[in-house]
């Protein structure tokens, strides 16, 4: 199944296509002399929106799961870069231990857990999962529909190491976002090495960062490639410590919101776009119980605070005060079979190893995806045809389109890799 | 298509594969340690040839063509090694120089530039073709049958560097084994990368010094696997100094050749192999016009000795004495077809990115494919199925038969980089 590209998708983006492909090993160097820099996440997917007018990430995720998602094709892109990024971090690795999420494991979950162990297994290590869910108290297997199974095994944590019983990784590596915090297992780990590191997990990380490192990064590819750098990052701006329980927080919010409106209003009118523009409300650090919020007007944002004061009036304890990222919201022109779609773009180490399109029959193509009801259509870059196509017009070929996405998504990990630098609480002050 | 594996292929050679496959994480392991202390060649293709009872390379190309048989399908495989290699040996490069072959390219010769074009290009480089060959007095256009064209222009030779008009690379890498010597145009160049290395060509290499270095490598990977190294490497023997007008050099050669098969014979005793042994007889260095002769008794060494003397005695100059190397013969036993199917390997610095079938209808199991006649079936290894299987009972799983094919490729690969540390002038003694 390929999906349906809107074919009236021409101006903005098929120029931006059109200047991707002719930039190629300019862009290739690019990449390669900030790598030289700049130490990539050590695996990343990143979620990208295509409007037709203009191409954005929206959500880079640096504790991907989802990797059963790929089909069997581009396994040996992920096997080779998992050997690359192995070899730059531990060549003497024997043992990997992969920290899954907490709770009762989905079977999409399990299938994911069962292709990274895969994965790195046959990039050379032994792989086996190890949990730090408290609630898992002794060692259980799943099975899974296709016959295969996982097994998950409480962690057991020495004085100075991480590791199960008779297996002491000189690697672990974390599947777990940690949005519910760093639990102490996890500190003072220094003979072992942790990935991601623990300031990548959400306790740490701001959106607001992210986006504005992105922002950063996209004006010096927009230089390189000679366009507006708007084409290919969304406006964003943080509005800081808004109470819920006070009014005057969300006439903040709302100040907030109409500032990024206009801004994005101006950026329409002067590409001549008639689409309606919208801004997303999202909590800035980790998920919040709201959610992903659309605002397209006042009576939007009038839903929006009435939300917030019935969550807040059902509390016995007050909301804290948190921050919020007010972004620029990107459509999605992309369809599967009618079904509102965006594109998943998988990484390992600084390669693009393979991607996939998120669907949502139930949702518009000004809403959030990610939700329950999504599903997955691996096939739309089957055959591993991400590499490009030269010389052919751009909006038409599906290997042009994706290896554009996947310029987007590699500058959103290099956006992530700045990030993870700011934020590093070890990092040594050079200058 | 898909090659028809002989399915009698029982006995040793589906032990080998059980080990190797359940060795995986340990063998993938161990190159990457080896590739801490030894650098790989830049690019290689390795012929292997699969008895049903051993399985072993019998050439090692340092300046491989043939990138055109490699399916679309394996293409972005070699673009990230090929990123992987770049970054390593020269992360600011922009322009690459390739130097093809001397002489009138065929059709395939044509398509495989244009095949390596495309895959550094997509890695981030500007390619462009210079030929070294005198008879090439200006810049000629080639048309492809597929509509592209390729374009070889006469490199200049500066004082210190090496360009075209117009365009000055950083690395320049050789598609081109030198055999008839190196020219002076690439001497002395050394504020540009040159891959492979003067020493990699075939002025200074030996198949006996790749043979004794692939031994080696065979005998620390046949301990980690538990396995007599023999089944992964050919018996192999230098006669030296053979001067083809001489009686008493043949004499020595004919000893040679009894000594070696009387050691396949006791091999093929120790295992019960009721096929008839087989020598070949090769020139140690480069090709020779006598070419690769197969001697499986007496009577076959006569012929050799007559073949020897009459292209002695057609001659006005006499024949320089050279070096032989005598070698154990590895039968294929693998048909695509009903015909004669070997497998050959590519890789791109130490990763394994793809391989085909040579076959030859017209030759038989213990003769040399390479030859007039022979063809590709890049189908064979299709949809990057070069992941392995585990579980899969051995003999029947194609993707585990190819991970086994790319361990000894790479072991191949392995023995040249040692080789080429042996052979290099410019080394240090560091001990």
């Amino acid at each position: 199944m390929v999906p349906h590209l809107i074919t009236a998708l021409t101006g903005p983006i098929n120029e931006l296509e059109q200047r991707v492909l002719d930039s190629m090993p300019a862009i290739e160097r690019w990449f390669r002399l900030e790598w030289m820099e700049h130490t990539p996440p050590f695996y990343s997917s990143v979620d990208v929106r295509n409007a037709g007018f203009k191409l954005a990430p929206v959500d880079t995720n640096l504790f991907p799961s989802g990797w059963n998602n790929l089909t069997p094709e581009m396994l040996p892109l992920g096997v080779q870069a998992a050997m690359a990024a192995i070899e730059k971090i531990c060549p003497e690795a024997r043992n990997l231990l992969v920290i899954p999420e907490n709770g009762q494991p989905s079977s999409f979950y399990l299938a994911n857990l069962a292709q990274l162990k895969r994965l790195f297994n046959m990039a050379g290590l032994n792989v086996k999962l190890g949990s730090i869910d408290p609630a898992l108290k002794k060692t259980t297997t799943f099975e899974l529909q296709n016959g295969e199974s996982v097994t998950l095994e409480p962690v057991i944590r020495g004085k100075r190491r991480l590791g199960l019983k008779d297996f002491d990784p000189c690697t672990i590596l974390l599947n777990n976002d940690l949005s519910t915090g760093v639990p102490g297992i996890l500190e003072d780990i220094h003979e072992q090495y942790l990935l991601p590191p623990l300031h990548a997990a959400w306790p740490t990380r701001r959106k607001s960062m992210h986006f504005k490192c992105y922002e950063e990064v996209s004006k010096r590819l927009g230089k390189l490639l000679g366009v507006d750098p708007w084409l290919i990052y969304p406006l964003s701006d943080r509005c800081e410590n808004v109470n819920l329980d006070d009014e005057k927080g969300l006439d903040r919010l709302q100040a907030q919101v109409d500032i990024v409106l206009t801004r994005v209003k101006r950026k329409y009118k002067e590409y001549g776009i008639k689409e309606k523009p919208f801004v997303v409300v999202k909590a800035d650090h980790a998920t919040h119980e709201l959610g992903i919020v659309t605002v397209r007007d006042a009576k939007d944002m009038q839903d929006l605070k009435e939300r917030i004061q019935t969550l807040s009036s059902g509390r016995k304890t007050p909301v804290p005060a948190f921050d919020f990222l007010v972004q620029e919201g990107v459509l999605t022109q992309e369809r599967v079979n009618d079904a509102v779609a965006e594109p998943v773009i998988y990484m390992m180490d600084r390669y693009v190893v393979g991607g996939f399109y998120r669907i949502h029959a139930g949702r518009g193509a000004d809403e959030n995806l990610n939700a329950p009801g999504s599903s997955y259509v691996p096939l739309a870059f089957e055959h591993s045809t991400q590499l490009p196509q030269p010389g052919i017009k751009p909006g038409v070929s599906l290997p042009n389109r994706f290896y554009m996405y996947g310029v987007v998504g590699r500058l959103a990990m290099l956006a992530a890799s700045y990030e993870l630098e700011a934020t590093d609480p070890d990092a040594q002050d050079y200058e």
